[in-house]
């Protein structure tokens, strides 16, 4: 199993234009095989503070993921209104 | 449901003992009423990276774990061996 946490601020102005393009981003990607999880989640401090948390079978499955038409599309779209951005992939110790 | 993640990085010689002091953090943690998932990652391009990915029933339940007697003898045993940090509160939204 993998895990990723990919951490976004956006600016201000755009978030309900964000929230809009994750929208279909989350619809399309539970479709995929492999896809265990694929959650949005909003800092409770900085509403700016976007983050996708993702499970996925193996590596393999993440990187189909990231070859599909709807991420392709839609994550650069996003990556206009990002002003900060962090993405870690990890595995399970505990 | 409150999502946390809670992402530190490690002094390099010290990550076997947060690993063994994470241990016990997850151990106890996880009996805490509230606690519905409590697990440690660990960045896969970077040992070093040890993120905690938590859901709490309510904020409530996240403000009694920490204070727990665990909790407050082991976090502040795993920061001293940390040299950066980053924690995030969150609420879904998807």
């Amino acid at each position: 199993m993998i895990k990723v946490v990919a951490k976004n601020k956006i600016k201000e102005d755009k978030l309900e234009t964000v929230l809009g393009l994750y929208q279909e981003l989350v619809q399309e990607t539970r479709k995929e095989e492999g896809c265990i999880l694929y959650e949005l989640f909003q800092d409770i401090d900085d509403s700016t503070v976007l983050t996708m948390i993702e499970e996925w079978e193996d590596k393999a499955s993440l990187d189909r993921h990231m070859k599909t038409e709807h991420f392709m599309r839609i994550v650069p779209m996003v990556g206009e209104h990002v002003t900060k951005r962090a993405l870690n992939i990890y595995h399970k110790v505990y």
